[in-house]
């Protein structure tokens, strides 16, 4: 059975532990073992080493040993995807795994920049810039492009995006459950 | 000579091309020849496909050819590292590359989202949580606690801290100074 690493923000919510077992049921329900970092569990185990650490180490050993990952990529805490969760899907890309993800909002970056931060049009170059005078992407992109592409050009389909309440933000799980499908189609295809 | 790819918000900066060629110049004085993304050149030259998607490409194409990469962590548009840059530490670590960065801030992570959201306190998991009811790591870490480990675990040292005035916060390169000078060293050992 292929084994997915489930990467997301989902870990930082007062029931991560449901959630992930929520994951795990729907993986198995589409035919794969979801790996769940449930950080929680390191945090009283060990002694003698800084548990920012430990859990840093059992993260990255449990995606060397999946096959693909599933990342949401949810705007946590400001315009983009949680830090974590982008260092994850990096790593991933970097070992050659497959890479799915979802986002539980239709919003386009540059829009929830705009929202958010005064911008002024640099018509010499053609860009939009925040008031620190950094470009602001515009490509009608879920999120910065390095990402949207790591997952279309790594995962062969763009980022889902599935809008849904802000009271579900971070609850969700209809774009998870679409990536499964996606999973389960091209592994099907590649086999 | 060893290739370091050099990745970091400064690519939106308007003189982003000046800043990149200031820091292939510090890696050529540190005995290394510096990669750095010039993302606008890509714009006009190439028809058929998507600009973003070429530059992702050219981006990733890059990293893979690098030996090792200093990575520019400087919180870009809140309280995180620039989300494109966090995607490219993680691809270089999956690819087996030491890692060096800098963030030119000496503040944690958690003071950060301390001054921008109303934290409450979670006594039962003994954790501050936001408004969204998402844990705050409170590790003392300039970002994320993949980031910083990440860092520490594959490059050797910690995250370069250096506090700078708010107008050079995405131009001083004091702190890609040192990462240079640590890089030096750790390879010299490593020989």
């Amino acid at each position: 059975m292929l084994k997915v690493y489930l990467a997301g923000p989902d870990v930082f919510l007062p029931d991560a532990v449901a959630i992930g077992i929520r994951k795990k049921q729907l993986c198995s329900a589409h035919g794969f073992e979801g790996l769940y970092p449930f950080d929680n569990e390191i945090s009283s185990k060990l002694a003698g080493e800084r548990v920012d650490r430990l859990i840093y180490r059992a993260n990255e050993r449990m995606i060397r040993r999946a096959d693909f990952g599933i990342f949401n990529l949810t705007p946590f805490r400001g315009v983009s995807a949680d830090p974590g969760t982008v260092f994850e899907l990096g790593l991933t890309v970097g070992l050659g795994k497959r890479v799915f993800a979802y986002t539980n909002t239709s919003s386009n970056y540059f829009d929830r920049v705009k929202l958010h931060k005064a911008l002024s049009f640099d018509s010499e170059r053609d860009v939009w810039r925040d008031a620190d005078n950094m470009a602001v992407e515009d490509f009608g992109n879920a999120d910065n492009l390095m990402i949207d592409w790591a997952i279309a050009e790594h995962g062969g389909c763009p980022i889902v995006r599935h809008e849904t309440s802000p009271s579900e933000m971070y609850r969700d799980l209809s774009g998870f459950e679409t990536c499964l499908r996606l999973a389960a189609e091209a592994i099907s295809k590649s086999a």
